[in-house]
């Protein structure tokens, strides 16, 4: 038996968007039937960043995630997030494979957007507008446009230069530079910003949108106008995650929300044990932290696929 | 950049006990400073084992240990506890290496045992009782004999062959099988077996006596008569691991010993906080669960080693 060594460039061939979509979906599906599990992240912080450690397991797969955060990596021409995750056979433990998972962290957490955005939206959501055109932008516009008919892209970033990257990472699709108000009138709405004030004003969000808030990750982060959440119907990935570090934990913690006003968790919603939206009219969230079972679903995919194509390093590690 | 990939073998030619012992108690006394964190472990719990998240960072080093225990793999030809690390630079997260962690962790939880002897143990100890010949015996032999004079070892094993093996894998030591009991009269004893029920008892132990306790790794398990650490010193590596799954567990779920009779942490047995043994009549136990920092320390070591030697794969990672 070996293990199979897959750097960035090899999972990033590796994966298409179809499929991912349709692994994170099973993942929820097999955590709200008790076939799946995830312990509560750990973080150790260091000096100048810190460190997360996310395993989990869904049938066929267990693993573990660790990925990061350092913030001043960039001026020293490395990115400020990298991941790493070493996937094992549920049944033995044997390390089948260890790999970048950076591309695969970029990738499900567009997928679970749009997988939400299938059970909130409006079915003839046509607009997509994105709030904070960093890299992340481009995998949630291949995401949704696998779900919708997007006819339009509104791309708002405080740098020009971002929103440029975005048109031409994207070319073939029409991406429209626009202001933040402007953004936030499509028919759904990506926020993704490191902001820790809201960037989402509640008077500019029509009757009918619905949003992704992906940008709040970490305790004091928020993206949106408190009032939209009171508004609204709030789903998450997940509530521990959701009312600790995501998008609803600083209104949480001054009052203005309350965990129990979430309306449901995205595996009700793909369940069926809850329906999403019921009307036209209905302002919907959905409150993405970034779950452990998204990452080892799809990265089984990954092993899967390198193990199909051949092309993969082994080595005898353990 | 790229990351340094190393399987077992390479790992196990780049490991010294000597250096492992350094760098187990340099591990310690930054943990003692505030130089070195590790959150608590994770446990992901699977059908057919478990698998443990263990975080860490040390100065120069930070990282994570995926290790299992899957007690039905040795009928399947696989080990029960397969480990792999995830080294990383603290200051950017650049991954520095994947590599096997299963020696790491043999040699971290020798060498921890005996820094833990030479504090608590008499001086002129010059027998060594083994209670479960296992694996793990190998190394805690040749980790005391970096510390002791050993001039006997003294080994019980329930299977006759693993004393067999023992005797045979430490060439040119003194290896004599016996009895539990006559294990028990040794100068050290140390319990390495995956014991429910005590194996060790009260009136088998000699005043004067050090113990390492270091099979007991989860709720329920126990190897020492509660009797024996009613009348010892005892001594934990991490306060916190050992009340909810190392030696004293047991006996302080039942109320026979509680937390607040701990002596001490290794850790300030190291730095000189408190003194180890003060007399030769004590009976002394060091209740050792493993502790991340042990396998950062000693991950970041086999990187240096690696580097040096020029032996090794790198991958281009992230």
């Amino acid at each position: 038996m070996s293990t199979l060594v897959l750097g960035r460039n090899e999972v990033s061939a590796l994966l298409a968007m179809p499929d991912v979509i349709r692994v994170v979906e099973e993942a929820f599906i097999a955590w709200k039937q008790g076939r799946a599990s995830m312990p509560p992240k750990s973080y150790l912080v260091v000096e100048r960043g810190d460190f997360r450690a996310m395993p989990a397991a869904v049938p066929g797969a267990a693993g573990v995630k660790w990925v990061n955060v350092h913030t001043q990596n960039p001026a020293m021409g490395l990115p400020t997030v990298m991941a790493v995750y070493i996937l094992s056979d549920p049944d033995t433990a044997y390390p089948l494979a260890l790999m970048d998972a950076t591309e695969i962290t970029a990738y499900r957490t567009a997928a679970a957007a749009a997988v939400a955005s299938r059970y909130l939206a409006r079915r003839n959501s046509r607009t997509l507008g994105i709030v904070g055109a960093g890299k992340q932008a481009r995998y949630q516009v291949l995401a949704h446009a696998e779900l919708f008919q997007i006819a339009e892209v509104r791309a708002f970033d405080c740098s020009p230069a971002a929103v440029d990257a975005l048109a031409a990472a994207l070319a073939g699709m029409s991406v429209r530079a626009c202001s933040a108000e402007e953004a936030a009138a499509s028919d759904i709405v990506c926020t993704l910003t490191p902001s820790h004030e809201p960037v989402l004003k509640h008077e500019w969000v029509k009757a009918g949108t619905h949003i992704n808030a992906v940008g709040a990750d970490a305790p004091g982060k928020q993206e949106l106008d408190p009032e939209i959440l009171k508004q609204a119907l709030v789903v998450v990935d997940d509530i521990r995650q959701a009312g600790a570090a995501g998008e609803i934990n600083v209104p949480v913690s001054t009052g203005l929300f309350r965990v129990e006003d979430v309306y449901a968790d995205l595996g009700e919603l793909i369940t069926g044990a809850r329906p999403g939206r019921t009307g036209d009219g209905q302002i919907t969230v959905f409150d993405s932290t970034g779950v452990a079972i998204e990452d080892v679903a799809v990265a089984r995919l990954v092993y899967d696929r390198a193990r199909e194509s051949g092309r993969h390093l082994t080595v005898d590690l353990v």
